[in-house]
């Protein structure tokens, strides 16, 4: 008897499914594995203290509005301790330009919900951030995408071509870009900006790592660069909101706080704004009032930037661990990027190497990663020989064996190819 | 200069907007005024204490694991415990039968992610609850309702007559019903089920309130019942899961324990559940961690159990004391639902008589209801003259007071009708 409810899914259900790659990723969830497979910060350096003092003291002052319904756009207090924090950054924002989410993946969602319709097309650098892609499928939408080099997304004639395709937004991850770890150079931030104010393109600017700069100076968000350019441009635009602009911004609690609680936000004109309430109230009517205020709690009195200091260091000693055990174990001929930031580096393995396949052999050797076909929309051609690797996980002895297995199952590949040649010739 | 973004919105979008009874609610904020329109617990029942306790338990021994990312089908114990409760109302199922969502009303979200296709036909009761008609519109679905009397859901020939629309699935709130209190009987329960496996229409069984009944006996849930039915008719259907039918259960702890956590689930065949977690990693990637450590650990030792009393207690002098308010305040033509358990009753005024007109006038004199229009699809061309009061929030000298000012209100409105077709005449 067949069951009847795979008849009854709605049509956007088809292009979601089980893949190789999350089938293979199952396995590195083992706990004798030294999985780089996953985004997850260090453990150790969450805060969990503080955590108590702030859950005690939001429940003894506010307990019963923390633990009741409240407003969809979020907790007040939390919306303008972002927009002082934004202010640092140069975006002059008001509580009305906030809207708080489940993490920066339930903003993806929202963003979907108020801009995709079906066959709409949207830009992304090449490779991508694997949730967004995961976000937007369900939205039936199409995608272009545009390869990265070590300035980020490349603003040549494949961008040109890529813009002929018309897309609904672009989607940017200027910032030690998930998976690659490329920062976008303040150049090529100009001149996307440029580009998307010419041809009336949106952008969206996914930021989750932007506080986790370990050397090189900070660059300005996007966000930035399109009010400074919207305010020469069209002056008279409209008083309401902070910016009438193109640009969608989402940040996230998750990289510098703890992901556990999922707060994110998005930062947009007030109109876009609007619409996201609109839809995240029809989507789960508001996120948890409680950790709302134990975030917002736990964050007062400069907590936050004293404790991303610590991360910094913790992150970056890692990163310098990950960076060294490659060049001492990894073979010739393959590649790697160095990222100023953030969580991940990317590996460019031989053309004909298959990372999918080279998991496979890792995990005997148990170690993992994730291939990076993952990270690539199912239209693209291409990324079968890359691989994503987190160094912010694994503490730096692990990150050395595992970088020393991972080189030896790639040299092992490596002969095995060689053999395999000299077999044929 | 018009704003380029109106241009972008997703076709989606039209239908969500500021509707005029959202504009009146927003009046009905006012810290004067005694509302019966929201549907929030009694703040005094919120076990704060017990939160404390719990936060520390949680951190000193899970820290770590309660502030990282977790699993998007939700914390284990959790659902184990749920499949405990769930037991005792004679549901057999298992952890993987669970899904844990941001409250129900996420867990409507993904219903509608699953399962609706633009144009799919959901058949509900009329009224229904406003949440799942905004979670649903987002999804372009189309309605056909069927009217509710003191026994619930009518299966006459207008029941009939809606199966005709062909409709993807029924939406029904068996117990106490948001907005109208009422619950649907034995017998025309086990009669859904029956239409729901001749037809192969599944049924989606929204319960938020089944914990919360002040007299008469505990009727099964159509899950149970559809289990039952399944059973004698096809023994064999599949060894896995607890059972393969027709119906998707929504539970939630908003009611029993708080609303302010967002924490719903979803009871449904495993195969739905697997395709419901796909649908929500792209949405948030799973549910608060600590929420739902914190919420385990209130639960145990029986506590639910135990403040459920309390709750009923509670409630059920409060919807004593509106019914009593009524009897004395209301003018004669008005009726109203006497409801078993819940937090809302639904009130029928003269047919002449607009409600959200009604809603204007009680504002100024400083009480508020929801106008019945608000839970009904757009399509539905009735309910100007219903409106619902929720009886849980406000304490009983309030709600004294509120049912006197809104009897006065109803009253001179009335005078007023009667003084004007006297001068028609």
């Amino acid at each position: 008897m067949t069951c009847p409810w795979e008849r009854r899914y709605a049509q956007r259900m088809q292009g979601m499914g089980s893949s190789v790659i999350r089938e293979l990723l199952k396995l590195t969830q083992q706990p004798d594995i030294i999985s780089f497979a996953g985004g997850l910060p260090a453990p150790e350096v969450f805060p969990v203290e503080r955590f108590k003092q702030a859950s005690q003291r939001v429940l003894e002052t506010h307990g019963a509005q923390a633990l009741q319904y409240s407003t969809t756009e979020g907790y007040l207090p939390l919306r303008e301790y972002i927009v002082k924090k934004m202010c640092r950054y140069g975006i002059q924002a008001n509580p009305a330009n906030i809207l708080i989410t489940n993490g920066a993946q339930q903003a993806l969602d929202i963003i979907g919900k108020i801009l995709l319709d079906p066959g709409d097309v949207i830009l992304t650098e090449q490779p991508t951030y694997l949730g967004a892609l995961q976000a937007w499928r369900s939205y039936q939408a199409d995608y272009v995408t545009v390869p990265i080099d070590e300035e980020g997304i490349c603003l040549d004639e494949r961008f040109v071509e890529a813009l002929r395709a018309g897309p609904k937004f672009m989607y940017i991850l200027p910032n030690f870009q998930n998976p690659a770890g490329v920062t976008l150079s303040l150049e090529r931030r100009m001149k996307l900006v440029q580009i998307a104010n010419h041809y009336g393109i949106p952008i969206v600017e996914d930021d989750p790592y932007g506080d986790l700069r370990y050397e090189g100076e900070h660059l300005p968000p996007l966000v930035v660069l399109d009010a400074e350019y919207q305010e020469n441009q069209t002056p008279d635009c409209n008083g309401e909101g902070f910016y009438q602009g193109d640009v969608i911004y989402l940040g996230t609690f998750s990289k510098t706080l703890a992901p556990g609680l999922r707060l994110g936000w998005i930062l947009a004109p007030e109109n876009v704004i609007q619409k996201c309430v609109m839809a995240k109230q029809g989507m789960d009517l508001h996120t948890s009032s409680f950790t709302q205020m134990v975030a917002y709690e736990v964050a007062q009195d400069n907590f936050l930037d004293e404790h991303k200091t610590v991360i910094r260091q913790t992150y970056k000693e890692r990163r310098d661990v990950m960076l060294a055990a490659m060049a001492e174990h990894f073979p010739l001929g393959v590649y790697w990027t160095r990222p100023e930031g953030g969580l991940f580096l990317w590996v460019t393995l031989p053309e004909w190497m298959d990372a999918a396949e080279l998991l496979e052999k890792a995990i005997e050797y148990k170690v993992a990663f994730v291939p990076g076909l993952a990270f690539h929309p199912s239209s693209a051609k291409t990324g079968h020989n890359t691989c994503r690797l987190n160094f912010s996980n694994a503490q730096p002895d692990q990150i050395e064996e595992g970088i020393r297995r991972l080189g030896m199952v790639i040299t092992m590949a490596m002969d095995e190819h060689k053999a395999k040649e000299l077999m044929a010739v």
